[in-house]
C-alpha cells in the first residue's frame, strides 16, 4: 500500500509511520523488520517473492553461521546484514532510531519520510496457549502455529512518538491518516498502543482503515487465523469493530460489498473498491481511490 | 608454521597459543584476527592469496555497508562475518574466549588445540610519531605507515593465561615451546607481556624461536620496517637479542649462516636451515627440522 501511495504522492506529502513492535535484538544486532521492508520497498530493493529482505540476496553469512552451530532460524541475507550492522553501530553511537532510519534512507536514495512510530522500544508479546512468546519467536521461529489468546505491547505505555512524528503533528502537517491493510493485532495495535498516538487519532484528523480481510480471508499473514483463534469471524465487520472509535472510514473490497450498509449504519464512511494489490497498477489504483476517499472524508 | 607443525604432529601433541593483542570490537562484533587465521588455516579454509580471511569469500555485506555510509576499512567477508557473529553471541552469553574458540574449532572439524593466550583482553597499542594508535588503526586503517616508536599491551599485567593453557602447563604437558616466525613486537610480545607466560617460559621448558628475519628482511609484514624505525638493523642477531633470556635456541635461514657462530658464542643453540615456507613441503620440512632441534635441546 505504501508503494502505491508513493506512486501518487510527492515525497513531501507522504509520511510512513512504521510499526516497531516486531523489532528485536538478535546476534547483537538491532533488527527492525517493518522499517526495513518499507525502506527496501521504497528504495526498489525489496524481494518481491518473500515479502521481506532484499532481492538478489546472498546467504553466505547465515549459512556459515549454521555450520558454526549458531542460530539460523532468522534468515539474514548478506546485504540485509549491512543494514543491521549500520543501524546497531549508529544506535550505539547515540543516534535515535529516527535519525538512523533517515540516514539509511538518504543513502538508499529514498526521499519519502519513513519514521519509526517511536524512538523508544515497544515489543509485541504474543499470548498463546503455549504461553507468552516474543513476536519473532511466534512469527518466524514457530511459524505462527501456537494458538493466540491475546497480545500485549511491552513498554508501550511509557513510549512517546518519535521526533519527526511529533514535529509533523505539532506543525499540523497531517491531513489524514491511512491505516494500511496490515495485521490489526501485531502490525497496527503496537502503534495504537502508544498513548500519544491514540490521543492524536482522537483529534479531528480523518482516519480511515483499509481492511486486511477480504471475503473472510487475509491476503497474506496470520490475521484471519488470529481472529478465529480469538473467537472472532474474520470479516470486515470485525475489522471495523477493531478500529471502533479510531477510524472514521473504512475501505473494503468489492467481494464484501454486501457489508457496506451495515458498516454505514454504524456511522462509518465506506469505500467499496478492488483492494487486492496483485501488481503495481492495482496498488497505485487503490492508493488513488483511498486518497480521494480521504479527501471526501475531510471535506 | 602452524600448518607445517600440524602436518607432522598428531592433534594431541600440538597446542597453538595464539596472540590476542590484535583483537578488537568493531561494528559491535568481537574480532580476533590471529585466532581466525589459525583456525581457518587448520580447517583448510584459509585464503592463500590474502593471508587472512576465508577462500572463495564473498563481500556483499561490507559492500552494502559502504553504500550505507558505514565503516568499510576493515574488510569483513560474508562467511567470515559468521565467525564474528557467533563469537560475539557466545561471549555475550558468558562463555570464555577459549570455550568459544574450542566450539568453533569443533564445528570446523579442527582437532588441534587452538587457544587464545588469555581469556581476558590484552590490546596492542602502537606508539608512533603520530601518537598512539590501536593495533588495527595502525595495521589496517593506516597500512603500517606511521613510524613506530614503541609498543604497549593494554591490560597485559592483569591478564592471566587462558584456562586450557593453564591446564596444559599444570599437567606438565608442554615439552617445548616454539616461538613462530611472527612479528616479535606485535604478534609475540603481547603474549610474552602476560606475567604468567613470562614466568612459565623462565622455567626449564626448552624455548626456541624461529627467526622472522631472513637476510635483513621479513618475508611478510612490517617486522623489518619496525626494527629500522626503532633504530635496530633487521638481523637475526637483533631477533636473538629480542628474545634474550627467553629462548634457548634459534632457527635461522641458511642465508644467515654466517651469524651462527656469533649466536652460539652468546650461548644459544642454533639450527641453520631453509626457513622460507614457500609451499606446504617447505612448511612441513621446517616443522620437522624444528621439532628435531627442539628434541635435541631438551635432551
Amino acid at each position: 500500500m505504501v508503494n502505491g501511495l508513493s506512486m501518487v504522492l510527492p515525497p513531501e506529502d507522504l509520511l510512513v509511520a512504521v510499526n516497531i513492535g516486531d523489532d528485536f535484538t538478535h546476534l547483537g544486532l538491532r533488527i527492525c523488520p517493518d522499517l526495513d521492508t518499507v525502506m527496501y520497498t521504497l528504495a526498489g530493493l525489496a524481494n518481491p517473492d518473500t515479502g521481506w529482505g532484499i532481492r538478489n540476496e546472498t546467504w553466505n553469512a547465515i549459512t556459515t553461521l549454521e555450520t558454526l552451530g549458531g542460530p539460523s532460524w532468522f534468515r539474514l541475507g548478506d546485504q540485509d546484514l549491512a543494514t543491521h550492522l549500520e543501524r546497531t553501530r549508529r544506535l550505539s553511537a547515540g543516534e535515535s532510531l529516527s535519525e538512523v532510519t533517515e540516514s539509511i534512507c538518504r543513502k538508499l536514495d529514498v526521499s519519502y519520510r519513513i519514521v519509526p512510530v517511536s524512538d523508544k522500544p515497544v515489543s509485541t508479546i504474543v499470548a498463546t496457549k503455549d504461553g507468552e512468546l516474543s513476536f519473532q519467536d511466534y512469527f518466524v521461529k514457530r511459524k505462527c502455529q501456537p494458538v493466540v489468546t491475546g497480545f500485549r505491547f511491552d513498554r508501550a505505555s511509557e513510549a512517546t512518538l518519535s521526533e519527526p512524528l511529533h514535529k509533523a503533528i505539532n506543525h499540523d502537517e497531517i491531513d489524514c491518516v491511512i491505516i494500511c491493510p496490515s495485521n490489526p493485532y501485531v502490525s497496527i495495535d503496537p502503534i495504537l498502543a502508544i498513548p500519544e498516538m491514540r490521543k492524536f487519532l482522537s483529534t479531528n484528523v480523518p482516519v480511515l482503515a483499509v481492511s486486511p480481510i477480504i471475503n473472510g480471508e487475509a491476503i497474506k499473514g496470520p490475521a484471519a487465523k488470529m481472529m478465529l483463534e480469538l473467537g472472532l469471524s474474520p470479516s470486515v465487520l470485525n475489522i471495523a469493530n477493531h478500529y471502533h472509535g479510531i477510524s472514521d472510514g473504512i475501505v473494503i473490497d468489492i467481494a464484501d460489498k454486501s457489508e457496506a450498509d451495515v458498516l454505514r449504519a454504524r456511522g462509518l464512511k465506506v469505500l467499496v473498491t478492488k483492494t487486492i494489490m496483485k501488481n503495481e497498477t492495482a496498488s497505485r489504483s487503490l492508493a488513488e481511490e483511498t486518497l480521494s476517499f480521504a479527501r471526501r472524508l475531510r471535506d
